[in-house]
């Protein structure tokens, strides 16, 4: 389907309340656990969520609606919250991204974009042109993709709890 | 990880909010979106959880306990809820899989399993043995990969609408 900004917005404004949902006071073997060396925790997805409400998402917005003379977007570092949520709780993480996607989703109704300025286009680096509508849409499925992520890494704890019933559930084998 | 009863009742008490957070009020160009003809929407999903609750896990569980002579666990149908949940809001069902959910919750708690209890087996049909603790494993895990699924069908909503981030997003053809 085509992205429609009302729609993206409904399911952009649920993620936070979706993960405290899913991980608030859950003990440490399940949101520490993670899918093997140099993979993720659910608790380090969630500070990955946290970093992108503030360097990703509507900084690359603001600045393809800019239009600069440079087209090209700023580079965005996908593993700077390894280090900026280290040593903050999970509870603490949870709250920061509630607190901040409700903000950005505040500016992004408040710009009340029209198709014209969703059809506006950037550099991306490794890409080449991106529009602000893929840019949005990519928001949306980057929000699944760690919900997706973070119930496959939980899941897989019981990969061999569950003994047969492995072969019809193929989430512990992703 | 082993299965340990705390620590799976603390995802399976979850899983309704978890839904309900990310589903409830959504419009029904996510609530009806499939992946392709014969797959389930997350309306169909959340039938699906429901439909377990009343046939599958606590039944199971219970048939397991008892020992009886025919050790064989009764026949379970994994599509009865395609029927069942017809006609009922998605609303409806959220509700009364949270209801549902918390009562089979208690029913497992007030049982105060021992592991003795947990080791107890019963004959799957297509399995062979099965023991109680596998099955309440698998319950978990069951969710857990049905979580996966409803944001999956979401995510694959917009495949075409990300652009190049495809590349980055393999949700989307999962």
């Amino acid at each position: 389907m085509d992205f429609d900004i009302t729609q993206g917005i409904a399911v952009l404004e649920r993620t936070p309340g979706t993960l405290h949902a899913m991980l608030h006071d859950l003990g440490v073997a399940w949101i520490d656990a993670t899918e093997g060396p140099e993979t993720w925790s659910p608790h380090v997805i969630v500070g990955h969520l946290l970093h992108g409400e503030r360097a990703n998402w509507i900084p690359r917005a603001r600045f393809i609606l800019s239009q600069s003379t440079s087209r090209r977007l700023p580079p965005y570092d996908r593993f700077a919250h390894l280090h900026e949520s280290q040593g903050k709780s999970l509870s603490v993480l949870l709250d920061e991204f509630g607190r901040l996607r409700a903000e950005n989703l505040a500016t992004l109704a408040a710009w009340g974009l029209t198709d014209t300025e969703l059809a506006l286009a950037g550099e991306h680096p490794e890409f080449g042109t991106v529009t602000l509508r893929q840019l949005l849409a990519t928001w949306v499925v980057h929000d699944l993709g760690h919900i997706a992520q973070t119930v496959r890494v939980m899941a897989k704890q019981y990969r061999d709890a569950i003994g047969p019933w492995r072969a019809y559930l193929p989430i512990v084998d992703r």
